[in-house]
This record gives structure tokens, C-alpha cells and sequence, in this order.
């Protein structure tokens, strides 16, 4: 039986959880694995903090970089966060050798072409399944038992806080600025939550599957992010009638040979599989041209969640490394290529929720079919219900496809002439087609 | 660039799926894997008909043993189906050092412990994604990703053909025999049907399923089997009434440090993520002690799907060798431990969904109460509709968490006592608690 001797950079929720585990199934994953997981070092700026687990002599330090450059550790485990110290933290390890595992989504999503291409020289190599849906193994899917498919499409629910957001709105009726601050309470959402509602944490996520799926680095600037910030229960309510839910989604696409990303909330059907993942649990939709359909749902984060991704990521590496395996899949498939083509968002074909406080007095509604018309905007569906106030009346159209650069003339068009009072309010509808 | 060998034994549905997918994402697959996998062999009793596949000369054969036997072919890649000559072919295959790919899961049900054996004992290793779930990663998933996990349960929807005549008969009020031959025209359905309505498909994945997550071959008689067939609309609609959908499910459980073990229709709540799984679509609900919930879910079969997950596994199975990896993990999980402990059936505390046919005259249900009462079986809810068919009412009655020995001396009673005509309907509710 091999031991594998792990270093630990961050002794946070997840380091904590990591360990935690370890302890727990050691012996599991010992026969199972004929490895010995064994956690040497951890290094954390507070080494005072009871984190409820007990920790022997010698192993806490606050001198991370003597973890790193530990010759007698093998595989060392970024959990750090954040983007500038866990980046040099991360590329020591690898320039030492030393396989890195790590659940930082933020510095893969911003520095990725650097570590994969260090994690390539130095042949290392670099594991971070807990980077996307926490405890779900939806990248090592994609890089193994898919591996041989074209990804056509990818679609994820990748943020929990978001999910769950939603999902109380759902439930409750209640709006979204005070579900937020019940969800801080309870720890579901952060203080500031930006990162979470404002899509940033999806946008991350959806950046790495979607580099794994094309085979380069995308940078974040490829990714139009739009949160559920400001969600209106109106918007949920129409959803509902209409038979979709909302969900804040990364869309990956490949749009005839360019890729097509983005991060914004969705109506979607409620009768697709990926409508049924509520409250903080996220799941990822992946189409590939032979395996057709698949799904993979759990828990996008937590302790324990994100801890077995973790272990299950630090098992790979140490058979790899005592393997002598050489650059892992997990680094190969993201420098396939040396660039990708983008599909400029003009380009795009897509179905539109609109709603509109129409001015209630005739001719309103001629005018705006008349300027959808003229858009080459064609419509599925229309509602406007008689609930008139103060002088407008809300109307709800959903469109068949339509190029977004039409959509975006009609919209002009329809703030220029004064049939409609206030702002449109327009989501994404996604099909699954 | 390594190129990989591959002898293909058996060329039907899936073995030309799988030379398709590599054909078309020949590239791809290089790209990523910097390995070229190549179909050098091909092996069917069967090389005339068309497959509507372009094969070069020279690589189809008539004779199996000249391929597993070709110093030259890099691995095997069972697809022959059956047990006797296909576990041939396999020993001799592994016995060669070449490992082996199969998408057999009868072959690893009934003969798994000498497989993978003699696996373990060549170090070649033999790969079987593609046996369960079909082109799902469920098996890799468990493996890799929750490596670090103890399962505590596993939830299977193993059957497409099952579910989807369970799901034509909820849709649309069809009798199961009148789908079951639409289904076997439309082919959905082999003929004979038996071993997929009967359920010895599903216990042949929950066999896999099950040694994987508790470490050593579980033979099939450990495994009670129900199917569906005979299953009575009355029943679908019940459930539906009370919130339930019927699924074919295979159960397994860590139930106190015994296996529990069961393929059988089971009412599962309407809400719950594994119900939405409809047509002939697999999935698997996973709970892990660290990583919680997950579940994986796509096409359980098809030419390509299969393909996909057979190409998965002949990549790794590659990787493994070229890197002299030894044994595999798919092996090293199956042998952990000499032998398990079954739970008794007597032991296994379930609910029940329960559809009598009292006689309707006083003192009936007082008699039944009774001896639920005596048998202590706890009732969670009661619906006697006045729908009286020659002096019988059909009553519903859904128990709460009771003994598999109370509630089986309770349906004999009731038997024995002159209250109900016709056999009482048992069926398994599953809470997934």
C-alpha cells in the first residue's frame, strides 16, 4: 500500500470538509484505491481557530510555502480563494512537480491558459472538478466517459444561492430583495452577494466547462453575464402561467463550428428534467453528438459536498503521479487549440419572453405588431390580461426564434414611439432544441 | 501521437455504434487524449450483412480468437452478448494481458467474481461502463468522482423498455399488454420481452451497481426480482391520485452494515428528481456519506450512447495500459472484501401501497383495522372510494415504515378472513429518506 502525503493550502469550509473526509473514509479509499490518503501539512494564516476537527502536532503552519516546497509532499491542494496569492501558490507547486488540486473557480475562469500550460510543462498536472457543481462529477464526465463526443450543448444551474433565491420566489410569491436577506441569514447567500446574483460565480463556472468542451482557454470577456438581480415576481408568476420556470443559466453552445456562452436567467420548460433542480442544488445539462442527453445533479457546494469532489480529485492525481501518467486529460483537453471563434451574440438565433406596460388606447397594440412585424420578429404566443393600472396595460409575448439583433431594433423602436410605458422587460426562452 | 489498437468481438447494434462514433470523432478524441484510437479488428460471425459502415479490407473476421489472440490489437472490446462464449473470450482475452471493454452486464452478474479475478491476476483489467446506464458515466462517476464516499443508497431506473411502457401507460390510460406490443412493433421491446419487464435487466445492473459501492461480487440470488408485468392501470392511477408515480427501481442500501437488495415497481413521489426521469431514459440517484445526493441520468441504451460510453472506456482502458498503470480501480473496487452481509427481507423496514377489494357489508374495514392494528402496521393514509363493483369497494390504504414480517402475516390474515375478494396489490413506497 502506497501513502500519499497531501498538503493543504486553506483550512476554510472546504479544507475542513477535505479533512474531514479523509479521516472518515480512509480506510475505504485505501482498499479501494490500494492508496493510502494521508493529509502531511496545512497551512492557513489561522491555525487557531477550532474548525472541530482534531489536528496532530505539528501539521498546522502558517508558512504555506513550506508546504509547497516540502520535497516529501505529494500532491498539494489549493483552497485558498481568490485569484492572486492561490496563482502563485498553484504555479510554485506545479514548477516543484507537484500535482495541484484545487476548487478555485475564479482563478481558472481568470487564469487559466497560464496554470494549464504550467500544469503541461511541468507535467504535473492540475485537477479542479470541485471548480464546477461542487460535489457533482460533471467535469470528469465530460473528460471521461464523454470523452468521445462533440459537446453540443451544455446547460447549468451552477450557482446554488441563485437557485434558491429563485425557487423561494417560486414558492412564496414573496420578492426578491427580501428573500436575499433571509437567504444571508441563514447562510445561503454572502454579504456582498454580487458575485452570486450578479452571475459572476456561473459565469466562472460556465467558462471552464465550456474551454473543456472546445479545447482552449475562454477568456470571462467571452461570456455576457446577466444576474437575477432586480427579478421581478411578475416576471415568475407569467413564467408559471405559461408553463416555464426560471432558473439562471449558462448556455454553451457550439453554433455551427463558433462557440456561442453566455450566463442569464432562462424561461425554461417546466416539464425539461433541469426545471425539477430546486432550492440550492445544481445540475448540469450536457448534449454530446452520441451520448444525446445526459444530466448530472447534487450539491454545488458545502463542506462535505465539495470535499468529496476534492478527494475524489486527489486520489486521481496521486494514481497518476505514482503512475508516472504523464500531462493529465484534465490539462490536454483545455490547449487542444490555440483559439476559438466566438459567435458574435448578432448572430445568435433565440426565443424571447417580452413583457411590455402597453398605453391602454387604441392603436397600441396595432403599432407594436406592427413594429414586430417589420422586425421579422415572429410570436408564439401573446397575453394580455384586462388588468389595467393607472392607464397601461401589462402585455406578455413570447417569440418564436429570432436573430437578437432584430429583437434589439424592435425594442428600439418600440421605446421610440409611445405606445408603452416603463421599461420592457425581456428574458431568454430555452427549449432544449 | 500513441495509436491504439482496437479488436471489436461482435458487430451488432452497439459494436457499430462504437466503430461510427470513433470514425466520426476520430480527431477530437486524439486531440484530447493524444492517443489515436484505430479499429484494427473486427470480429462477428456475420461479415456480410451491412451496417451501413465502410469497413477496409482485412479488418473484418469470421474468427474471434484470431483477434483477442493478435499480439498487435492494444485491447479488446467485447460486444457478443450472452455468457458462455463471451466469458470465453474475455478470460482468454485478459489471460493475453490485453484488457478487456465489454458492455456486458449478464456476462458480469453471473461470472463477475472469476472476471474480475483473473483481471486482477493478468493486471490488465477489464472496463464496464456501457453495462450500466448505457451511455451515462454512473459506474466512472462512482469510481472517480465519490471515490471518497461510503454509499449509503443507490435509486435505479436501469430499464428503458420499462419505463417506457410505465410511462405510456401514466400518459395515456393504455393497459400494459396493449403497450408492450406497440412497444415491441415500434421496437422498444425485445421478443421475448421477459428480461426487461421482468426485471432481470435492472438486477443485472444493481448487481454491478451494488459490488461497486460495497466491494465484492454480489451474486444475483441476493438480489429479490419483481417486474411489471401485470401491473394494473388501477395502480397508476391510484398513485397518481395520491402523489406518486410507479417506477421499476433497483434499490440498494447500506441498511446497518448490511447490503439491502431489491429490483421491484415502487410508488416514489411525484416531486422527487428521479420520477421526472420518463420514455426509455435511464437514471441513478446516488447518496453519498460526504457528497450527499447525485444523481446521473441520459439513454440507458442505443447505438450510439452505448458507443459513447464503450469509447470512454476503451480510452481509458489505453491510457491505463500505456502508462502501465496495473490494475484498474474498475477491478481493485470489486475485490475489496472476501465476502458481504445481505439483510434479511424479514429485516428490511419499508412502506407499503396496499389496494384490497373489501366486501361491502359492516364490520368489513373494522375486521381489516383490526388486524393492521394487531400486525402493528402504522397507516399513513385510507381512501375508500364509493366505487363498488359487485359488492366489493376497492380500498387504498398507504402504511407508514413497518416490518416486511408484520405486513406479510397481515396480508395472510386478511386472506383468511372472509372481508376481501380477489389477491390484494402490494407494492413498495420509496421515500428516498
Amino acid at each position: 500500500m502506497k501513502e500519499l502525503k497531501i498538503g493543504i493550502l486553506g483550512f476554510g469550509t472546504v479544507g475542513a470538509g477535505v479533512v474531514e473526509g479523509i479521516r472518515k473514509n480512509e480506510e475505504l479509499i485505501s482498499q479501494r484505491t490500494s492508496i493510502r490518503p494521508y493529509v502531511a501539512k496545512i497551512a492557513d494564516i489561522d491555525i487557531e481557530s477550532d474548525r472541530g476537527i482534531a489536528i496532530g502536532e505539528g501539521i498546522l503552519t502558517t508558512d504555506a510555502l513550506s508546504v509547497i516546497d516540502d520535497p516529501d509532499i505529494d500532491v498539494i491542494v489549493e483552497l485558498v480563494g481568490g485569484v492572486t496569492i492561490a496563482k502563485n501558490f498553484v504555479l510554485r507547486a506545479l514548477r516543484n512537480g507537484k500535482p495541484v488540486v484545487t476548487a478555485n473557480k475564479a482563478l481558472l475562469a481568470e487564469c487559466g491558459e497560464e496554470i494549464y500550460q504550467a500544469a503541461r510543462d511541468s507535467k504535473a498536472g492540475i485537477y479542479y472538478e470541485a471548480a464546477v457543481g461542487g460535489g457533482i462529477p460533471v467535469l470528469r464526465s465530460q473528460r471521461a466517459g464523454l470523452i468521445g463526443n462533440h459537446i453540443e450543448s451544455i446547460y447549468g444551474i451552477l450557482n446554488g444561492t441563485c437557485n434558491y433565491i429563485l425557487t423561494r420566489m417560486e414558492n412564496e410569491g414573496l420578492p426578491f430583495d427580501e428573500i436575499l436577506v433571509d437567504a444571508q441569514k441563514l447562510g445561503y447567500a454572502e454579504t456582498p452577494p454580487d458575485l452570486d446574483i450578479d452571475g459572476i460565480d456561473t459565469a466562472h463556472k460556465a467558462v471552464i466547462l465550456a474551454s473543456m468542451a472546445y479545447g482552449a482557454p475562454i477568456p470571462m470577456k467571452a461570456c455576457p453575464v446577466k444576474g437575477i438581480r432586480g427579478l421581478s415576481n411578475q416576471e415568475i408568476v407569467n413564467a408559471d402561467e405559461l408553463g416555464y420556470r426560471i432558473k439562471l443559466l449558462a448556455i454553451i453552445k457550439d453554433n455551427d463550428g463558433e462557440v456561442e456562452l453566455s450566463v442569464e436567467p432562462a424561461l425554461i420548460p417546466k416539464n425539461h428534467m433541469i426545471a425539477s433542480v430546486s432550492d440550492s442544488f445544481n445540475a448540469v445539462f450536457v448534449r454530446g453528438d452520441l451520448v444525446d442527453d445526459t444530466m448530472y445533479y447534487g450539491r454545488g457546494a458545502g463542506r462535505l459536498p465539495t470535499g468529496s469532489a476534492v478527494i475524489g480529485d486527489i486520489m486521481e492525481a496521486a494514481a497518476d503521479k505514482f503512475n508516472g501518467a504523464g500531462v493529465p486529460v484534465s490539462v490536454t483537453m483545455m490547449l487542444q487549440k490555440d483559439a476559438l471563434a466566438y459567435c458574435p451574440s448578432e448572430k445568435i438565433v433565440k426565443r424571447y419572453y417580452l413583457r411590455l406596460s402597453l398605453f391602454d388606447q387604441p392603436g397600441s397594440m396595432a403599432k407594436l405588431m406592427d413594429i414586430m412585424g417589420r422586425n421579422n420578429i415572429s410570436i408564439a404566443s401573446i397575453v394580455q390580461n384586462e388588468r389595467f393600472k393607472g392607464g397601461y396595460a401589462p402585455v406578455v409575448i413570447l417569440t418564436h426564434n429570432i436573430k437578437e439583433a432584430d429583437y434589439t431594433s424592435a425594442i428600439k423602436e418600440i421605446g421610440e414611439l409611445d405606445i408603452s410605458g416603463a421599461d420592457p422587460v425581456s428574458i431568454r426562452i430555452e427549449d432544449f432544441e
